[in-house]
């Protein structure tokens, strides 16, 4: 079979042999918003059209290419949810040449009843819950980090938090970005961020520390972007991890950097950082494979 | 004496008769960012130099004026400060035809020892000291909110909020505008706002529920914006009167709609809001004048 990783941004394809071994592995830039006219067919046959053409005949796909805005909307799924009840509900797309099939995102709702989407992270969280014996707290950090509950191999929910796009938000469209130079990095600054998010005051006045201690020469402006990270990043550790208890493990999954970062941040806050190896989307593109027997 | 209130986008003054009546008022939009080439001197004599021709020979400034950015830099003072403090302070600007002088600004530190600023509000907050006994809570919504502890006619402390810009960030630069038309208001969806801001999750995640709850028909779209404001309302205020005993009385000083919307969230949130009417500015000018005996 062909497994598909299609992104907003970029796409990944890798042709399995029987046991689920990737005999060839291809990436592109093409990801949904990237894709000539919308035209996803043809997308497809550049991709993968050789390996059409030498007898595969078998696709599946996962991330936004089953969105609204991808190839064919692929309606979310209510959590909790296995491999097989995925592999149950996956979206036929009619293509000649090839039976081509798309992972459904999922829908929950978090502890209040606010409504929780995820698309694509459902594939690389079932492949990873495999990886870790089925149950455990997962984190996704990135533009909207997603933390994630696994248990006995099913996803039971998850949470978003935007903590990536507002970081980019108040540092490049707020005051905050005056006194601010350099990259965001790790180090005492980010220490201290991450230390500040459990003092009084909440988010909102904590973000205005990056300014004051700039301005009254308590932190090198070269720091302050280190230090908001920290600030943010230690406020969506403490959210999320509320109700583990203490030394918990956490597996994280996503960029080697902000993993380290997250990593130094769960530890500073009491918890046990896990960086499990692995191609969590191929993973679980090969778990989805063996439930509807192309594996 | 003469009192200007001179800040970054406006300038208020006022002729004031031995008692302190303000004989006289004018408004320009000439705050310290619009003075042409910073010629403070020039504006000055174009904004009130028919009353020192009339005879008036000292005029006392607060404001933005005293920043570095303006006519000169009033250092920041320490707090507690109390009138009588900022009369024994007052920065004097030489000038060839009247007394000058401007009230600096104050500097202190949150209860975690990060520094706070401000330059203008104290004024405020002393004109509104005398007002209300002396005592009390102060909340001052907008861009940047500032909440000040005010005890026997000093200002012991303040905390400052960022809601009001990161607001306006996240609406114009994130995910969260796209699903979101039409103005902030009050209404239902405000509030289910500030109810949400105390649930578990916090605020990078809650924020992301202004997309997640209108994606799934919800909440219509043009309430989207009403319940970001009450979100991060409902943070600011949850936040700024923790160690305030429910029931607590909160002035609120600032725009009419804002504080409208301020105190419909301190109501959810269990505190009595006021809303003293005053132009609070002048009468801390008039109270520092009364100080040093030009009143």
């Amino acid at each position: 079979m062909i497994a598909i990783d299609w992104g907003t941004s970029s796409v990944r394809a890798w042709r399995l042999g029987p046991e689920g071994v990737a005999a060839e592995a291809r990436a592109a830039p093409l990801g949904i918003m990237a894709v000539p006219d919308g035209d996803f067919a043809e997308a497809f046959t550049g991709l993968v059209g050789d390996w059409l053409a030498e007898g595969e005949g078998r696709a599946l796909l996962s991330g936004m290419i089953g969105s609204r805005q991808g190839w064919r909307e692929a309606p979310y799924l209510p959590c909790p949810a296995d491999p097989a009840l995925l592999a149950q509900q996956l979206l036929a797309v009619p293509f000649d040449g090839a039976e081509i099939r798309i992972v459904p995102g999922l829908v929950g709702a978090d502890a209040s009843g606010v409504p929780e989407v995820m698309r694509g992270e459902e594939t690389q969280l079932l492949g990873l819950a495999h990886a870790i014996g089925g149950t455990g707290t997962v984190c996704l950090p990135g533009t909207h980090s997603k933390w994630a509950t696994l248990k006995e191999g099913a996803i039971v929910g998850s949470t978003t938090h935007m903590t990536g796009e507002v970081f980019a938000a108040l540092r490049s469209h707020t005051i905050l970005g005056r006194l601010m130079s350099g990259p965001a990095g790790g180090g005492p600054a980010f220490a201290d961020g991450v230390l500040r998010s459990g003092q009084p005051g909440g988010l909102l006045h904590h973000a205005f520390g990056a300014r004051t201690l700039v301005l009254l020469d308590r932190m090198a402006s070269d720091q302050a972007a280190s230090y908001l990270s920290g600030l943010l990043i230690g406020h969506e550790v403490r959210s999320a991890t509320e109700g583990l208890p203490a030394g918990a493990a956490v597996q994280l999954v996503g960029a080697a950097e902000l993993c380290t970062h997250y990593g130094e941040a769960l530890a500073l806050l009491g918890f046990v950082a896990h960086g499990p190896e692995g191609d969590w989307a191929l993973a679980g593109l090969r778990r989805i494979g063996e439930a509807i027997g192309w594996l």
